[in-house]
Parts: C-alpha cells; sequence; structure tokens
C-alpha cells in the first residue's frame, strides 16, 4: 500500500473542498485551515459578502446567490466532494436572488426553504448540497482553534452574581430554542433585560447601552451579562453563533461584566486577540462548558 | 334592616378606597368608576407620573414615593381599607426614593423588592399594602369595560396567517413567563422577530419598524402580529400589561396586521375609540379567550 496521487478510477487523492465564503476573516481562516492540511480548496466569494481581494492567494472564484448552478457545475468538474458554509450572510429574501438559467431548476427547493426561519433556511440549503452528493462539514472541523474554550479566555472572571446572571441565561436560551430565536441575551441587575430575536446580537447589545444611558438600567458592579449559545438542534455546521472584537467593544460601552458563551459551539476567532481586548475593557470572557 | 350610614363601631359605610395614581387615563377613569359605585375615593397622585389637575373633581394629594409614610398615615385617619394601583409608573430606583422620616421605617421591607425584577419589586408592594391590612383591588374589579372583551375589537379579523402567528406568540409568551419578561412578541414573517424584555412594548414595536424600513424584514398582506398578555401568575391587580392608541399606531407603523391580546387581562381604555382606530389603521384587534 503506497500513497498514490489518484485512485483506481483516476480521481484525485486528498480532501477537495469548496469554502462558500461569506463576510469576514473566517472563512480567511478556514480556507488557510484546510490547505494546511494538505486539502485541495476552491473558494466561492459570496457577492456583497466575502471579498475576492482576501483570497488572492487562492483558488477563488466570485459568485452571486442567484449563480448556484454554475457554481455546482464548477465543483462537479473539479471533483470536490466537501462543502464548507463560513461567514455572515445577510439573509436573503427570495425574490433577491436574480437566477441565471443554470439555477433555475433549483429554485422550487428554496421557495420552500425561504418560508420559516433561519433555521429552516439553512435545514433547507444544507439538504440541497447533500443531495447534490456533497459531504457539509463544519468549519471547526478545519480550524478547531476558532472556537471557545472551556474557562476564562482572558484574566477576568465572572462573579457570583455574575454566575448567576449566566445560568439563568443559558436556561433562558434553551426555552427559546423551540421557537428558532435566542442565540444570545443580557441579564442584568437581577433581570432579563433584552431577548435577541431578528435584530442580531449587536442591536441588542446597544439596546441595553441606550437603556443603561437613559438611567432604566443600573447594572451593578460585576453585574451584567451577555450570554450566548447556539440554538438546541442547531446545526453547526452552517449556522455558529459567533463573538469577536465588536462584540467586546459593545458589551463595555454597555456597562457588562462580562460575555459568556457555550464553550465548543461559539465562534471566537483569534483568541488572544479576544482575550488582550477583554482584559483591557476589564470584562470576562468565559467559555461554559 | 335599614341602609345606614355607619355601622356599629362608627365607622362610615360603604366601600372607601385609596386610588394611586399613575400616569395616564386609567386612573381617572377607575378613580370615575369607583365614585360612580357609590364608593368614598381618595386620590394619591404619584408625583412626576400622575397629573393633579385631572383630579381637580376628587378628594386628590400628590404623593412622592418616599412619602409612602405619610400616605399611609392619611388613610389610617380616613378608615380606608381598600386600595387600587393604576397607571404606568417608570420603574424607581431605590436610591431615588428619597424617604421622609415618616417613611424611614418602611424600607427594609422595599430594599428587598428591589432585588428582582418587576413582578418581584410588585409582589413587595402588594405584600406591604396588605401587611398594612388593605385590601389590594384591580382596577378591573371596579371598571370592568376597561379590559379587552373575546374576539375582534373592530371591523378586521386576523387572516390564517396571522392565527398562526398568534399561536406562536402566545406559545412563546409562556414559556418566556417564568423568566418575568415576555409580556410581548412581535412574529412575522413565520419568525419570531422581537421580543419584549426591559426596553418595553413601544420601543419593541419601533425596533420591528426599523427592521421592516431597512429591507430587513418583509412581512406579507395580513402577516404580522403584535401579542400581548399577562405573565403567567401575574397579579392583574396590580399589574395588568396594556395597549392604547398609540400601540395601535405604532403596529400599523411597522406594518403589522394586527394586535391579539389575551381577553380580560390586557387593559384596552376606552374601546369604542380603540375599535375606530383599528379600523381607520386597517388593523386587527383580537380578544384570544
Amino acid at each position: 500500500m503506497s500513497t498514490k496521487a489518484a485512485d483506481a478510477a483516476g480521481r484525485p487523492q486528498g480532501r477537495r473542498i469548496a469554502v462558500l465564503a461569506g463576510r469576514g476573516d473566517y472563512p480567511v481562516r478556514v480556507a488557510g485551515a484546510a490547505v494546511a492540511q494538505g486539502a485541495s480548496v476552491y473558494v466561492a466569494v459570496l457577492t456583497g459578502a466575502g471579498d475576492p481581494a482576501d483570497y488572492a492567494a487562492y483558488d477563488a472564484r466570485e459568485y452571486r446567490l442567484g449563480q448556484l448552478g454554475r457554481f455546482l457545475d464548477e465543483i462537479k468538474r473539479r471533483q470536490i466532494d466537501e462543502i464548507v458554509m463560513v461567514g455572515a450572510l445577510p439573509r436573503p429574501s427570495f425574490g433577491s436572488l436574480a437566477p441565471e438559467l443554470s439555477t433555475l431548476k433549483y429554485l422550487p427547493h428554496f421557495a420552500r426553504a425561504f418560508q420559516g426561519g433561519d433555521d429552516h433556511l439553512l435545514r433547507g440549503v444544507v439538504s440541497f448540497f447533500e443531495g447534490q452528493g456533497l459531504r457539509v462539514v463544519g468549519p471547526v472541523d478545519l480550524a478547531p482553534d476558532l472556537v471557545a474554550p472551556v474557562g476564562a479566555l482572558g484574566r477576568h472572571k465572572p462573579a457570583a452574581v455574575a454566575r448567576e446572571a449566566i445560568a439563568t441565561g443559558f436556561n433562558l436560551l434553551a426555552v427559546l430554542s423551540p421557537f428558532d430565536i435566542g442565540q444570545a441575551a443580557i441579564i442584568a441587575d437581577h433581570r432579563v433585560v433584552a431577548v435577541e430575536a431578528a435584530e442580531g446580537t449587536d442591536a441588542m447589545i446597544e439596546r441595553v447601552a441606550g437603556l443603561v444611558q437613559a438611567g432604566r438600567l443600573k447594572p451593578g458592579k460585576g453585574d451584567g451579562v451577555l450570554v450566548k449559545a447556539p440554538k438546541l438542534g442547531q446545526d453547526l455546521r452552517v449556522d455558529m453563533p459567533a463573538i469577536g472584537p465588536e462584540t467586546v467593544a459593545r458589551a463595555a460601552a454597555a456597562g457588562l461584566a462580562g460575555i459568556a458563551v457555550k464553550a465548543g459551539s461559539v465562534l471566537i476567532g483569534d483568541r488572544e486577540r479576544l482575550a488582550t481586548l477583554a482584559d483591557a475593557s476589564g470584562l470576562f470572557i468565559e467559555g461554559v462548558a
């Protein structure tokens, strides 16, 4: 048995992975991690989300969502059998897809997927790619150091009042899961002060900052926690919650004591950088097992 | 047996009720309803919330929260044995009470009550007045026509998609109750788009209006529902959810199809006026049994 460049059917050896790249630097890091592991990587940069300039070193091409058919033809031609979707993508409207001719035949599948929450839409996307014979892998399968570890990320640790808030927060997120919402909430002053739904985590933190500024909320010292976790049953291959430097800055501006995330299930990007930022802002970032 | 002006102990006959009046016209209406029922009414207008001018026709006096002791002395002097608290009151901070000497002895009770959510604070207030020998009655006991009846209030009725959203919304509010939040939520486009916590219902509706304006939400025709209900176990004597003309105007501005409230448990004020407004705005207001 020797390592071969191709198998008996003449198929190239080694993983062949398509990276569907949305906004941010996660797709760049995931593509880099995959290449570092010896995989052959093809990057599809999504128009309006990813920046093609970030992928100058890669085999990459820009696609609109409406060019799905063209994308599929290309990855079949390249005998790619794995796909990873990573990076933020604004929820598109079905009407804005502007499908090319090669994409039209796939529309009925997506018409249904759009009739529901984000979970439903993503399940539809996953089942679509699986139906095309692709294996959908998660970014963390390729780059495990992108997620929050267990314990404090930086120097600060949650006080007792914050630990209580964290427990309440995770319980709350759990009951919200069946409603396809609840990736984040803020607990302060011994009560739930904000729940995220369609507005997103950033807007929710800003709302709390506004309540604090208006004197309607007065978190005590060591109090005020942003909790963030995936929804129960959320498919972490395609939909991971994430925090980053902006989250830390916003949480600090809102007067929160820290951020608690579900360890192993929330993207944190560059953990050294985030720990440094948290330390400088006086915030804890706690990965809860 | 004849009607007497006083009982054997020389106590005056007829109900003697103190109205603790917060913001809005509910306290005015409740005071009026109590007087119409032959009760003797004493109105305590809360500084910064109620307007003493609204009570020119009543036996009324303005009180700061820190004048609780003075208020209690007065109602004991008047042999008042029932109290109704009605009208919006911004959640005070314990530190802002500025208690008078006669109030200081009651502070320990309230120090604990302030350590928690609104429910907890209100339970503390109720238990305080009950401990003082007063019967706490609800505004609806005195003025039952202030709450939403079962069925459509105006001409418009919820379509099938809205009925589904209403069911989802009430289920959501029920699971949020143990967390002392969840008086209101908005369901649109087949998903939960906003959950109320500390920001209040008006701010939540405005947030959804903003998402619609930004194109991040596109409720279909007949879709988009504000649901509002008391929390499970909420003490309706002292804490009833309410909708009013502004709620209807905001819901219309957010592009919602209507408002669903728990019948018998949500204040609607002048129902003729609200029905007329709903009709003019094309919205339904549905009381759900």
